[in-house]
């Protein structure tokens, strides 16, 4: 039994509208234009220095795909899931 | 009769919610935090080069003042009221 | 006999820092940390905003990945050739 | 004799690049282009959220103004010299 497994499950389950996808949050953010997205990739960008803790992220245009996981642990912790809420909440804000 | 100063008068009164003073545009944005307000800068940073128009404007915290006109005129000119009406579009959509 | 591959192979030779792969220029760009990292990327945003063509690209902390290909046409052009020139030129400079 | 100004002016000669001016330091950066300009402010901002420490500033086109002040003491602190070296430290290594 992997208990460490199902602690990680257990973490994801805290930010249910990301994605838990080969040990990491996943999330895609789509908006209107680019300048609409690398406003929103700014302002992360902010929030992961002040943090001191860093997405892996992609974009396209008006796309923004998000990938959140400890380095150090190979896998989420609950700083991951920190900077998931904070992420969210800024686009919930808007 | 200065017709050249009622003019700019005129094309100063199409951007209703900015101040005409000192032959430029002006007015003062307000957010919740940095972090919010600086996503706008770097939005407004983006549409100024994209028009290769770029204002005058200072930052403190959350709050960020813009001056607006056309160096070349020494005066305000369409490019500005083009300018103003995309920054408080920008605004508007959040 | 694809005359259009070997057209975007002679184009892709005029960006020889780039790898031509998959119908993209791709390059990585290496920085000594996310600021630095995030310095260029908010540079490369403003001229591609400017020239209204943006790249592919994903960023883990002090890198960044860039991928330019023209999407109307399923493959590289000269915009993604004066777009990689301009990038290169960017960090040159510094 | 006023000692508080004293020992400001002798933590003012730790930035000796810096400008004491009205209780603040002050520095004016000018780059080659706006998007060099940019670059930097994107910096700052990022350092200045780390540090939870934000200037006052101002930029016209390839020139950036910024001022440092501890605004809860009205006056310059050691967190205003760490600022100002670390803001110079960006400019040096490129």
């Amino acid at each position: 039994m992997n208990t460490t497994n199902s602690d990680q499950a257990k973490l994801a389950a805290e930010a249910p509208s990301w994605t838990y996808h080969e040990n990491a949050l996943e999330k895609i953010f789509v908006f209107q234009t680019f300048s609409e997205a690398f406003g929103f990739i700014t302002r992360v960008a902010l929030l992961s220095e002040r943090m001191d803790h860093h997405p892996e992220w992609s974009n396209i245009y008006n796309e923004v795909h998000i990938r959140l996981s400890t380095h150090t642990e190979g896998d989420i912790t609950d700083k991951d899931i920190v900077l998931a809420h904070r992420i969210d909440a800024m686009v919930e804000e808007v």
